[in-house]
């Protein structure tokens, strides 16, 4: 089953060879073959090119009648009958290519929307695409080839190298950012943090946030996820950073380049972190942190203090991996053991007659 | 105290008799009484409907003014002198369904605001309603009466059934759902979901994210909520399913019928759940997981592993709920006894004069 | 370095002893220097301000080049060498005060974009703005100097006092709000709560949800946050509370004036919260519970029962913070110690060759 026509239309079809060009894929078949897709193991037909996850798919391939598989050299050999091998040490990276070759990017329909605002003075580069009802704010300059969605708004003063997406629904105000950034749908990017002082009567007072938002080259801020300016300075994300959905940014968080930062996590404000910095879903960050590169911060985990570069954390608060995972496997007996306790001592009770005390109370 | 009219105008009046017949209960009272409203119990008057949501609510209930209860059989006798008992097995369905008598949904103003942009080979069924500045895509279908609020966008090729309420400000792609689908305000729906493989020099390209969203009948996506399409192939939402606001759900998940997911869950990738499963506030999913029929996941749970069909679990890692009890008031009288201890031991210190050690050394 | 003049352009310059005044703190120093702006420590020249945000940042101060450092009585002796101090008992305060001497809010723009979509009944303070492809609804109310922002939306019959800022995409229905109240970008108000009945063959069946949103003077709403509406009776934040980006209130939630409720946060539905709580980041907190005033709830604390007034709690489930803190630091040295026993029999095992089990087993 092929990817739906209707929103994700196939260019091709091409040749093997040609596949396994564009994944930089070693190929065991015939290049002449003609594909004209990609599709999921368990749904491809010979001429659809699958992608094998893993050991855990290998079942899965042996049943398919996908034409080719990309596939990790040590499972070449595992291919079924009449199926290609398109042989790479970083499957995922050559099923993206592939991918891409038979679906490349949409391409832009230039020209402004008759409905969109566009200040007299805004520059749009060559090839730009801006949607209905969208709004690019005085001042504001986006490189060649921006695509702005419907609904979508680019606040005065804002900065966007070549290539920006800006989609539906997202904003972003006080933001300077640098080439192929993306912000999907919903993004909020630049807006007042949160940031207030108390009078002695125990009234609020705003602290004007004076800084902005500089995103690097290839930056991508999830659907609804959001961004604070900085308060005095910047809050920065570093080259090749992605932030998932929903997730949330404090004002001056710097980071390096290429960090990781999957669904709902939220990062303090002033915290920083090095490059390569990996983040699981839902995971929370205090302010003030140092967090070196490479660090790997586990789902849900509370940091709340440092992390060195290269260390694997998780938990709340967290600690390192394995002590965590021992920690929680301690918790898990403890809980058992004591509940079946609890649930023998009921029984015993249960079969004495009157209870001599609510269950629990061995505790 | 009746409902706002400003927001929330009533039918009626109706008689006692009908109202007992629009939330199928037994009427014990005066049939032709007429009531105008439905009210909290607190603030309800003769002329109106109040609810019994529990025993914790009786002495509000006996205190009342409300001109007649919606309750269970075993609290029938306990309404005050004056006042009708409407006695329901299920006094929240009974309720709902008197609650809608008087304020049944507003009808729709058929038509399309002059300053939205339908695609002129867009499909609108029958007494649709579609507002300012929303945006409906080329191809796309919705049947009968739907509902398009303001900034709402429909993309291209997208399909609904009958009776879509697409709120304002939210977004559907790459999207296909059946009859009576709710997408609340901001709700992101087929967007690019987070996938991407490294280069070797580290930087990370997308992987064309090729699937759809299919939402079953009676659907509802809540606030801000993020529905990611599939990577390859289809997230799917069975009939029923209900996500509440800012819930993040990852590409490929497929949720059986009639899930409940409360709000700010996080569901990562190819996860799989039966039907009737309830996953409480905050829980978190690991990805490539199955979870069974009717399983339900405690508030704030972090679930890693299967959850077999029926099964409670809390705690993170989730392990089962009478498990995770005890593990925790286990911690609690751990830490209760240590904090005592420490503070017993700073007392000693503070008498003995100069303090041997900084409290807390003891540990 | 200044603020960047595109985004955040500087009122004055001002004389030091102005700046002084604005700030209500105690000059030391030249009162007739003149200063051009705000900046922090580590970027500030001889015309800026900065402002010494604890004794963490006392070296930075030391090492700055900043005209004139508002901190507090304690740290005045250790400016640097011709730097003047702006002595006060709360600097953030002060510092909030003087920015805004530099930096005041921007004057409205008075009038209504010709593409936003105002209705005929509705009501316009003086001086109010509103931007393009707003929406402001049929009887809707709004005071003076009214902020709208572009895409924002403002649904029939609601009331807003003076001085709202109602910021891009941000919508608003079934609310009532006092002065000065602000919804950020994206923030969702008064939309349905989650809130639905069973019935027996398994659908759900929606149950009206018939009250409002009040918000207090001075409440803000941050970004993307979702504030539902009551079921029966209303949804009430009180005067000065703040929401940070991503909350999320349930139904029939009532907080008294001043809670802080930082981002991520999830409050159940008809929780009540007294003054001046403080809810840190990604908190959540189960229903229809009681939190006094000045309880204090730490950064992903799990809240199940009641609260006193003045206690501070943190953890999963939440617990005193001495307590929390005694049970995580037992918890800690748990894991690090078996997981150091794991490792030192693994050692052992592979020292004597062929292992005798798999470690781990020792649990």
């Amino acid at each position: 089953m092929a990817a739906d026509p209707r929103f994700h239309p196939a260019a091709g079809p091409f040749a093997l060879a040609q596949v396994a060009e564009a994944g930089a894929a070693q190929l065991r078949g015939d290049g002449e073959r003609r594909f004209r897709d990609v599709a999921p193991l368990d749904a491809a037909g010979p001429e659809e090119v699958a992608f094998l996850d893993g050991r855990r798919n290998l079942k899965a391939m042996q049943a398919s009648r996908a034409g080719a598989v990309v596939l990790r050299p040590e499972f070449a050999e595992a291919v079924p009958e009449g199926c290609a091998a398109l042989v790479s040490p970083a499957p995922p990276l050559a099923f993206a290519r592939i991918a891409a070759l038979f679906h490349p990017a949409p391409l832009l329909v230039p020209g402004i929307h008759p409905t969109a605002s566009v200040a007299p003075d805004a520059v749009l580069g060559e090839g730009s695409e801006v949607g209905p009802y969208a709004v690019v704010g005085a001042g504001a300059v986006l490189g060649a080839r921006a695509y702005v969605g419907p609904h979508a708004v680019v606040g005065s003063g804002c900065v966007f190298g070549d290539d920006a997406r800006i989609h539906a629904h997202a904003s972003a105000i006080c933001c300077l950012a640098g080439h192929r950034v993306t912000l999907h749908h919903g993004a909020r990017v630049g807006q007042e943090g949160f940031g207030f002082a108390p009078t002695p009567e125990g009234r609020f007072v705003t602290i004007p946030q004076l800084g902005r938002v500089v995103l690097g080259d290839e930056v991508e801020i999830g659907a609804n996820a959001c961004v604070d300016r900085g308060a005095l300075g910047d809050t920065v994300l570093g080259a090749g950073t992605r932030l998932d959905n929903l997730v949330q940014i404090g004002h001056n968080v710097v980071t390096g380049r290429g960090c990781v930062i999957v669904a709902q996590v939220g990062i303090s404000g002033s915290t920083r972190l090095g490059d390569h910095v990996t983040i699981a879903g839902q995971a929370g960050l205090t302010g003030h942190l140092n967090i070196g590169s490479r660090a790997r911060i586990g789902a849900q985990a509370g940091v709340q203090s440092d992390i060195p570069p290269g260390q694997d954390v998780t938990g709340s608060p967290a600690m390192p991996v394995k002590d965590a995972l021992r920690a929680a496997l301690y918790l898990r007996k403890v809980g058992a053991r004591r509940a079946a306790e609890a649930g023998s001592l009921q029984d015993r009770a249960d079969q004495k007659g009157p209870p001599g005390g609510r269950s629990g109370q061995t505790d």
